[in-house]
């Protein structure tokens, strides 16, 4: 499979979450730069460096299923070889007996390489103050 | 006073780290890129966006004193506009009867801008399963 081309961070991001609600690491990595020097940190989770360490954290935690994960208030700071993609990720975390979520701040730092925008960072951490609107429309449902 | 200038994401990310020691919220923000889109997250904070809300964050912080802050286990990915800074800061928390620390994993991003580099996103989160050395260290000290 020729690797996947992302002609803007917009492209490349889009992708990355395609590949996390798809549960596809080798999608989630084709995003990801091959440099040694990438680096992931997941909610409350270590430091991973380094390609291989960051495709075996994600191997792990997609090992079930992808990740239902809805992107908002997106923030953007960037130039013309580097986005750095502030988001805020709603990641449902229970289904039955009602939808429960955790919310993430999430940091993306995509660069432009020789073939496209690749994904250098992705610092992720607990969004705290971020109401569980889902529980709660679900919640009133059943109360009616 | 003129503005400071920063010839490399090292300048100013130890001019970053010397204004966090001494308190000086003037020339934090001197480090920072006047963009609006520069946003800042605290451990477990809400996310501060634009110069004016990141000024006022760090001034709460500040209030007192400097941040008693080391840095170390930097990990960089950079290019010709950018560099990708990931620390792990350890933060005096408590001076007595012992020596107490925070550990913190950091994301600084530095864009070079027309009057040199600066920090355009800092995020910041707790670093889960550091040993406190400091207070450990401290204990040893009491016990013997």
């Amino acid at each position: 499979m020729p690797a996947a081309i992302f002609l803007s961070p917009e492209d490349a991001e889009h992708a990355y979450y395609e590949a996390l609600r798809a549960g596809d690491t080798d999608a989630l990595m084709a995003v990801w730069s091959e440099d040694e020097e990438i680096a992931c940190i997941h909610p409350s989770g270590p430091r991973h460096v380094g390609p291989a360490a960051v495709r075996t954290s994600w191997q792990q935690i997609l090992a079930n299923a992808g990740l239902q994960v809805t992107v908002s208030q997106l923030q953007v700071a960037r130039n013309p070889l580097c986005a750095v993609h502030s988001v805020l990720e709603q990641i449902q975390v229970e289904a039955r007996p009602q939808a429960r979520y955790a919310f993430v701040l999430a940091t993306n730092v995509y660069m432009k390489e020789a073939d496209g925008w690749r994904l250098v960072l992705h610092h992720a951490s607990p969004a705290i103050g971020h109401e569980d609107t889902g529980a709660q429309l679900a919640q009133t449902h059943r109360l009616h």
